[in-house]
């Protein structure tokens, strides 16, 4: 079975701006990339679509072309949309049920979601937190006895880092694939309000990135804090 | 259109203590000042008025009376009551709805409520955030196209501050209207043990302030807590 | 009446491995020690029990059996199992309203139960939250006149206790009673996995109090965060 | 040997207001009481004295025969000068020594001492600093083989709790000292400012703890944190 | 007297990356504003220059001339180096004296500096706690009765914000003057790595505070966090 | 060039108990170990030497061959004695200087130090900071062209961790290099009161890395807080 991780977000746009660097990075390198959106943030991160009378179902239908789209780019080797509603999230222990059986199915050894805190945005809150308890849930042998071992979880970067008490201890280096990453930026439009944002994020923590790592040539780069501690065999060498 | 800020409290008696003299300020100043009140505090903060078999009713008609009464004195605009009962208080999306219809109809530029962290009442926990919900809800276009530039959130000082983790950051000098506040602590006599607690806790935000301000004059004060970093023009001058 | 303490754990083994020290204790001393089990841990902590087909009502009951087993050897005066369900347990209302009635029952001066944060065990977060709800509706006059002043709450400790933020203020010496709780532990060979592990962690804490102590005699402890201050008449004498 | 406390402050007020109760009362219980000021609070603690052209010996000598008297109102049995100037204040090791030498000839068993935080009196910082320097020599058999069981430490309150991050764990009842104290406050008149701030401090913390405690007639407190974990030998009974 | 302001770096060019904006700003407003740099940063924050066995004083020199050069773009009122050396810097009691000499000339109501933590820059950390000495010194009537008011500190961005724990709770508009604060940063072509990282700083400070100000016109901003609470007459109106 | 690690501690048994694992282990794969023994513990880490009117020189003589041993047995590359006295440790311009050249000559790639708290323990807390200190300096191109890449920081386990606010989020596994490490262990029987201790500490560590990592095998383990953000070339894969 091939090595894979999990992405879950909130809306659909966070897996673009937050980790599609590590998705492009690590589907190129073979590893399954399974991603969850748990609502199109069609109420409130798809600012521009709302013009001119425009539907709901329409603005979700937009987004979720947009997000298939950036998924594709990306090398994603599934998507499930869950369509909780957004601004705010309902807590959902259906959806907590669905993020476990992904976590069965795909034995995925790393989970990447929203950070614990953001005053600003408790939808990523509570993505989080149902992501934690679909941890539980797919590691109980109570729920069936493809139980996994618990994966790691590494929480992405948040929009306003300080304001969420967000500290990353690992950087990646995303430098060969940041043009995947910008295309898929690119193919959701709806928020092209955040590609030069984003942009710049990429840059700053690349420049982070190049002045701890060995390699001359990183230029971009993405944050994230892993909740447990990690296992290693040695520091260096 | 006038400027306003919005109050949300737990209980009925919360925004006499906590923000009474912001309140009065600002109205004095020509700035509509809205109340939303999410309980009558009716189970847990109305100690002296479960006398001699009295009914639940009863009780909450005193403290509705008790807070009508002191609104008035603050010169509020508007006031609200949720009745969601308290100790403890549930979540209501209803709650959280009406509060973002609210902030989208009195275009409020700050909201007082509640600090996040108080174990000793999770009644204030829950009210910080259905007030973050609230204001989510309030920025999204897909809720409405009167959607509002977020508004900073002002959270004002819990009963016990170091066991709530709060951490003031801002002293308001609310010396000008000490009398009406006081006034309207006395129109909420079924709390009248918290009377010289809270003339205390002023006292000493005033002096705080006044070692810092450029006042001589600051006698009494009240402590806030800025949830949202403050955008701002200069430093001095 | 007699003095008396409540315990409030997730799953049936917590307050075994947790605080059973401490319930033997106090038991032996003439202190009412009540337990209530908001779970029987039924779905992730009773993993030797799911062989061979084996049913949930049948783990359940095997591990109702454990707890009622050890909490006899502990002096427990009296058990409460809520079956709420775990991994991940829901919130409820009623559980609250349970553990408030048996605050004003017992009229317990000390609550023991899970510390605030365990990314790895929403469960224990959840019981934590629902304990300090049950206290707030255990002190309120308007849910009925028996109510309480409100006792001390102490968690105990989580498996891993850095990631859980936990940071124990007070150590009890359980050195008289540990031939008592190591045999409570052997009554729940279902998680015999972790006999020798909760044994290093009695030995540790007994070793930091034994540093700290005026007993030479001390070498086992147990670990505990209280969450209020606690009013004392003297600190020496 | 007598039970004894060791009380160290950074200027000579200090005693008085932060931790005046707790001296008073053990004194009274024939707890020896000693007291170290690192500096006579010249420079940044005694306004009213530079009055008039008066040269700093001479507030040195007002500030001194205050703290003599406050100290013999309050029962002290050794009162120590380190006279080590203030804002700022040095670092010593010489009374580092010299307040390892009182630990190890007075063997307090508790030292209280200012917090660790105090971005507006950094010499409360240092002498805390300095207490945890001196406990390390206190307890070192190189220095002296009349070494000590390592005593606890016991912060008491600052100016303003909140900007030192001032965590209060422990409410002492000194209601019954509390005339006492007022006393050794009016020995003080240099720093009259303060005496109606701290009987505000006094009075709310004691609200605190009666809310908490089992005394009804609780009138006055004074708050503390502990540094080290308190070995205990029970929670009730 | 006019308004004023006082900057105090470790190194010559944290003043132009960190805070030039508000340097800028308020010089054009009118408000004068005063520098200090500790040391010229000659060791580790000069890279370039050291180049073809130039020597220390060298290195200094260009550093001093880079440093007045741009201090006379963004309009400063006064230049004091006091060439402690960096990498690491020592604690320096006089520097904390002329430091405090320096408020009491100036009456700055603000003053600007490093964050308390940077593991990566102690110096930084030792700046920030000699300039709350400094303060200390400068509001003691035993140093002189030409004792200040004791200004706000202003703590100005971190290279790596999360690493230091700085949390921003003002967003500074530096728009209008951001070609000023361009030209002070290219006047330091030693540094010139930085030119690019500090532009986009600029950039994403100003599109946070672009989310929450009214004008919107912001596009560039700078961050501060406040360490004592800010006295104010009102929120809004 | 070989890879190096440098660790850095402040008495001589620190790095048989905190970090001796990752020592044996480097060691055995090939990565230059080198050491660095600010003081010998002779005042406080050697109580069962002061016995019978012992010289501090033969205590200090004893410290030393014994790290002496343990490092050989560990497999040390280079072994530094600082001997600059503990319980209190001066801070000392000169050993950071010593340490900055130390990382200079080694080109080490990680430095294992204490933690940055530890009231118990100021002695840590001050060679934490030199250790930052020094490798500014290593890294400044004015203290010469052989400046380095700055390495990791890697705190390894403080005596409680809790009380130092201790966060692991590196777990080592030594279970091949555990018999190594118990054998350096043993070449210390100056502290033979800490075997039993820290057998139980890696133990617990390596339950702890057994319940997250890959390989069945793991028995014992030592826990590290990084204090970087660690730059990865994937997550998986």
């Amino acid at each position: 079975m091939a090595d894979s991780i999990l992405v879950v977000t909130a809306h659909v746009g966070d897996f673009v701006w937050r980790c599609g660097g590590a998705m492009a990075l690590h589907a190129r390198r073979g590893v399954d990339v399974h991603l969850v959106c748990l609502s199109y943030g069609e109420n409130g991160e798809s600012n521009a679509a709302w013009q001119g009378g425009v539907q709901r179902d329409a603005v979700k239908a937009l987004r979720r072309a947009e997000a298939q789209a950036a998924a594709a780019i990306l090398g994603v080797a599934s998507l499930d949309f869950h369509d909780l509603g957004d601004y705010p999230m309902p807590e959902s222990a259906d959806s907590i049920r669905r993020v476990s059986e992904a976590l069965r199915r795909t034995r995925a050894q790393a989970v990447l979601t929203h950070p614990e805190h953001d005053p600003s945005n408790l939808d990523h809150c509570r993505t989080y937190e149902m992501v934690l308890r679909a941890r539980m849930q797919a590691m109980a042998p109570g729920h069936g006895d493809d139980f996994v071992v618990p994966p790691q979880v590494l929480c992405f970067e948040p929009h306003q880092t300080e304001l969420c008490g967000f500290k990353p201890n690992v950087l990646l280096d995303i430098t060969e694939v940041w043009e995947t990453k910008w295309q898929a930026m690119q193919a959701m439009p709806t928020q092209r309000n955040l590609w030069a944002y984003y942009e710049r994020v990429a840059l700053q923590r690349g420049a982070q990135a190049g002045r701890r790592g060995k390699s001359a040539g990183t230029r971009y780069g993405e944050a994230y804090q892993s909740i447990f501690p990690a296992v290693v065999a040695a520091f260096v060498g």
